[in-house]
């Protein structure tokens, strides 16, 4: 019988290369040899760990399904891909953990003055400084995903009332003291002394947060950003950190990445930006390899595939 | 009847000191006038909040107990005070939040790799740096008191093998995952990705992290210090810093404060030195004062006071 062509086409290290040993016996893996084009290698190849851009598209004539090995799926919403049959699986709960810690580093970096006492450092400057303790107050998560949830996880023992809003109904987790759709926005930004942005870029997300949103927060709220950076309108982000609404904000993510040199992201005072490094870890690729594999398993099984993206959502 | 005479040694803001019209009505509230000494107003004192220096002890003739609004008693265990009959509280648990919120800036800050995105920052550079994902790793946890439990607290909600050794024997709270006593250090040492000093300055810890000490840690851990740094050896800590035995190092207290400026920790890489700033909150004062009311409601009373400091322990 022939076997089930698979390409590896996204970069991977010998070590997370091993774990395909475990890849079910029907597969045939390749991997896209250095510096050739994705093009020239998709005419057989049934399952890709990797991307496919608008490009190598009309190549992937056997394709069944992709996965790629990071969440955000906007890369791959061009129409004939959306409308397609194939199949895209992403990364989404395996980022959760490194994501709130990188949440928590900026919005703890900012809390506790980290940044001003590396300035200090640069002098020798013993100097204290007043700080936030951040235990009692309310802690407000948009996007209630995987990354919204690990982060509320860790929100719950820092001592916060937790609350969320996520546009699909679910089951309230423990961990959050208070969930509503999108209805609830309004309210919802009212009452975050921390406001996390934890959701996917779709049409629907695209600036939502903007001048009216960031008027919604009480002053001297702290704003981080981990997910997506076209979620917010930068304009309002800046007008609420100029006015002295928002006591601060956590960048890991901007609306143009890199951060174009003029914006005044990189130099507002009680501004951390980090250049899209939350996803960083030493334990994600072989997370992801991990899945891949195991969907392989389902696949040759006829079970279904594990976090299968909604095309029509865009997550 | 005479009221009982109460001093206020201690500065504190006009929105704490209104909190002391709950102070039960058999007490006379005096706060001591800025710039005059102490000694010229404790003669007929019975209760103070604030400390009571050695070259003040004298003159505390009718003292019963002092509250100090800090936890760290060093400062009151001079022989004399030691044998006396006066009663020490300090506010220790009331820290906890704060000074948990303060190691988990300073790890996830060198985790996340803050330190080198802000210096990236002054260039407007955008780099993707790796970072270390904690979840999963083993915390160790020196001295589970107050402070300790609210660090484990945190650890645990951050996935983290939890182990802790305390002096005392207690009951293991659910958050750690092992616990043991001063004769398991070695082991425990051994097995941290992470070690937090969470533990007072007792003749017992007084460089009780030496060369065998760090020596014993496994390559690559991160060292976190938000309680006291005599606790350390410090030549030891740097030059586990310089061999690269440790990964970085957080540090909010260091063995001579303020930190001199030839101490290789202000310049050392992978090390964030903050001033001693831990303990700051802006809820602080106002959770002492009130610890101090419930105590003289207590006291009046004749019940026994909260937070009493174990003189032969010294915390």
């Amino acid at each position: 019988m022939a076997k089930i062509k698979v390409l590896i086409a996204s970069g991977i290290s010998q070590e997370v290369a091993d774990l395909l040993q475990d890849a079910p016996p029907e597969m045939e893996i390749n991997f896209l040899p250095e510096g050739e084009s994705l093009s020239d290698h998709l005419s057989d190849v049934e399952i890709l760990y990797g991307t496919l851009p608008e490009a190598a598209f009309p190549h992937a004539t056997s394709l069944q399904w992709v996965m790629q090995p990071f969440v955000g799926v906007e890369g791959s919403m061009y129409t004939a891909f959306k409308e397609s049959a194939i199949t895209l699986v992403n990364s989404k709960r395996l980022y959760g953990p490194q994501l709130a810690e990188h949440a928590f580093a900026l919005l703890l970096a900012l809390t506790r003055g980290i940044h001003t006492q590396l300035d200090l450092m640069r002098e020798k400057k013993w100097k204290w400084l007043p700080c936030v303790e951040v235990s009692g107050m309310t802690m407000g998560i948009l996007g209630l995903g995987g990354i919204g949830r690990a982060v509320a996880q860790r929100a719950k023992a820092f001592d916060f009332n937790v609350i969320a809003v996520d546009p699909e109904p679910m089951e309230k987790p423990d961990t959050v003291d208070e969930l509503g759709q999108l209805d609830w926005l309004p309210e919802f930004l009212s009452r975050c002394d921390v406001l996390t942005v934890c959701c996917p870029i779709t049409p629907e997300t695209h600036k939502l947060l903007s001048h009216a949103e960031f008027d919604a927060l009480p002053e001297g709220c702290f704003f981080i950003n981990v997910s997506r950076g076209k979620v917010v309108d930068e304009e309002a982000l800046i007008a609420a950190l100029e006015s002295g609404r928002l006591a601060g904000a956590g960048l890991d993510v901007t609306y143009t990445e890199p951060c174009p040199s003029d914006n005044p992201l990189w130099t507002l005072p009680n501004v951390i930006l980090t250049s899209h490094t939350a996803g960083a870890s030493q334990n994600i690729a072989k997370r992801a390899m991990e899945l891949f594999i195991d969907n392989m398993r389902k696949y040759v099984n006829g079970e279904l595939l594990a976090n299968v993206v909604d095309k029509e959502k865009g997550y």
